[in-house]
């Protein structure tokens, strides 16, 4: 039983090149002859002949390794970018709340620049869909570079539009919300959803929390209300002084999450 | 487009029925006639007329909604449960790390009472496996149980067996690991995962983070190696009156990450 | 130089009886004979005789070290109480915010039980004093029986009347706010506070957050609004297994910080 | 009633001078004619007719207000530092731990910069004193120009030594350690504490916590031994927009607390 993913790297690849934490790239085999960085010049003319977990040196002799990008890679380093993207330990537990999975139709309203698109896809692939609405067209010309460039495009449908006037999906398995005005989506979301599917929207601010939870709480649509924040600690590691970081991301935003019901 | 999941219950599907959040239960069309409450006798015989997100009354004419089963109702309100089960705001992070999706095969060093197994075997479905090994017999057994009545029991093998002392499989996608020794199966991993495969370590002492870091840093055969911590906030909501809850679970376990390299 | 305090414990003392985190107990000597506890009976009677830091045994012959009270000991176990208390975590950041000390004369508007209060003394304590509000006479009942016990009650005049209507007061140091409305005392404050002086006001939802800011905002009588919420995480002590504690206290309410100025 | 605080401003008098949060400077009256700032120049030639509280305007016509230091901006903005010097998050819950207030006598092993040596002479004044010892002489000069511009010097006694050696004090009221090796100070504080008086230690990493740990459990000098970890969230203050702050300071130490007894 294998994945089919090969040992070997080959051209077209995505591959990741890694010195250390901060210093990752990348790129596609073949695309570029070097990475510069101030651990040397990274050659990358010879890097079909390798295998996954081969290392390389750069010209001051410093080893690099060349690993098979993670779905982390792409989020930490991999997109194009015109918003602030969804940070790891939201998105994690936001595809756990929706409990997608191959074969999930999933609806994305607030595109940005895709990098949510991007898990969803990957979870979803290769039976089920993403629906993604944005109403700018940068947004959705970044997104779907984004996924292009990744191999992601074929599970998901960009559409250009304004959501809060509904949306052409029905019978959706969950949803996703990341706009500054979700109460304005719910009429949407009713009937794009299938009965008793979830959607979980993410907010910045106590004031629209405020303001969702008072819409959702009168829309009748939805039950089984909850409200999450998440917080992630990152540790130091190194003999004899593990300790958490000094800094952290103290927030990113609240996840709501509620599933409708039949009214 | 449709994810082929019917709208209608039939006799068979489990079910969640919720009046509230410590009120839920999930149950199998057919198995049981009523659930007693505290808001009244629950009667289940009628149901199959019915469509998910429809309300029933309980004796005492309190609204039940009839829900679909999320992936996060198995897991905290499902299982059978020999042994502490992990946590949403972990296993989030850890499928995100993984980067884990339909085709991959992974193992799993530790299975306990199968809830991780579970959430791997749903996203890795229909196409991947998961690989499972524990020293307990009966850790085993609850696990199977767990898997066959939620119906994910072909995409995992539970094998009984030390894995510190090797494991059958090669080629693995990913691996998590959640054993109080988890530095005594670093020969193990290494042998069984794929050149630049990922895998994650889940421990709960300060102590353990120590040892294992010193050990990781010692084989050579992997980098990138990270330590993280989620904390998860949840929201107390009511109209004019949100709040986070006044009690958190404020620790679970260290969440240790490391990809394999070509020695 | 010494502090005055005796290494011997006397007639009248306020004692720690301590076996370990949850079986410790504050008593005056020559108030009770004997503590009951599921660590057998601890005689009191020759307590006199003993210094501060000695053992006794209990009828089981497990060992209780005799303490002196720290101001923790109170706050955790020493007091009646009516209403819920202000936590460690939240007093400590309170009293350096306010930036009190010997000689500080502190409003307290909505004295509870009188938990801040006593710190709020103690620390004032001999040249300062506590001015504390309470529209609850049961609540400043329970307040001073609680001030007294400790000896702090010389530091501090309770008064029964609604601080909304304004306080007798004038050019004190500090205040600190815990009512449900504290947007309704702003111009109390500002008639008694000293210029430039600070005021701490402490929250438990974020509605109430809102509307506060709103309130401080538009007051114009206030700069340097800040708001705070503090986290303490115990970590679970033994050889060889250091942990975080597996619950916390999630919340207790925003802490939030302002100065008067000069219209 | 009154603290003896002068409303108006008088020459040599520390002040606060206040645009923003991040525009905030502390001077001494009659030291500097003005500040320089991207607001414009904020002359201080006239302050002295000035009562505190009052507003001045600089050159580019904002408003700067004139306020009392508190402890917090001496901690914020006030200080020559040659180390890393403590947060409020964690000298507030220090403060409370240690019970102290005025009169207490109090060590201090580990000065560095003298932020900490600020806060406990500021609440053990006027009739309590604290010793400081410090390995290097640096920092002993740093410290000691820093209480007096504020003016606690008279409160505090730094010694320049090695207190793993022993200090010279006996029957002190608390300890404070903040030094990379505490479990080399323990018999000193055994010698230098009254019995029963409490030690608070601050310890940056994981391996300390161990190391220390492992040491006050086998001194057997010291109970009541606890562990704590403060986080301190600050929001974001806007109307309809109110948030945590993005970035946190997510980890600055581990504070330990014991109690000596008498072996």
């Amino acid at each position: 039983m294998t994945s089919g993913l090969s040992d070997s790297i080959r051209s077209g690849d995505l591959i990741v090149v890694y010195i250390d934490r901060r210093r990752k790239w990348i790129v596609k085999v073949g695309e570029r002859e070097a990475i510069e960085s101030d651990k040397g010049l990274i050659r990358l003319n010879n890097i079909e002949n390798l295998r996954y977990g081969e290392a390389i040196r750069t010209s001051l002799n410093i080893e690099a390794r060349i690993l098979r990008p993670l779905i982390i890679d792409y989020i930490e380093r991999g997109l194009e970018r015109i918003t602030q993207i969804i940070y790891p330990k939201d998105i994690g537990m936001i595809i756990f709340l929706l409990g997608i999975s191959s074969g999930s139709n999933v609806l994305e309203i607030g595109v940005g620049s895709g990098a949510t698109t991007i898990v969803l896809a990957h979870i979803v692939k290769p039976f089920g869909h993403v629906f993604g609405y944005d109403i700018r067209e940068d947004s959705l010309e970044i997104a779907m570079r984004n996924l292009r460039r990744i191999g992601l495009d074929k599970y998901v449908t960009l559409k250009l539009g304004d959501a809060r006037q509904g949306v052409d999906e029905k019978d959706l398995d969950a949803a996703i919300v990341d706009i500054p005005d979700p109460w304005n989506v719910l009429d949407t979301l009713y009937s794009a959803l299938k009965p008793s599917a979830p959607v979980v929207f993410f907010l910045p601010t106590v004031n629209q929390l405020e303001k969702l939870y008072n819409a959702l709480y009168n829309h009748k649509g939805f039950i089984d209300i909850r409200c999450f924040e998440t917080m992630l600690r990152e540790y130091q590691l190194s003999l004899e002084a593990i300790r958490p970081s000094t800094y952290m991301v103290g927030h990113t935003g609240f996840i709501m999450f509620a599933r409708k019901i039949l009214k």
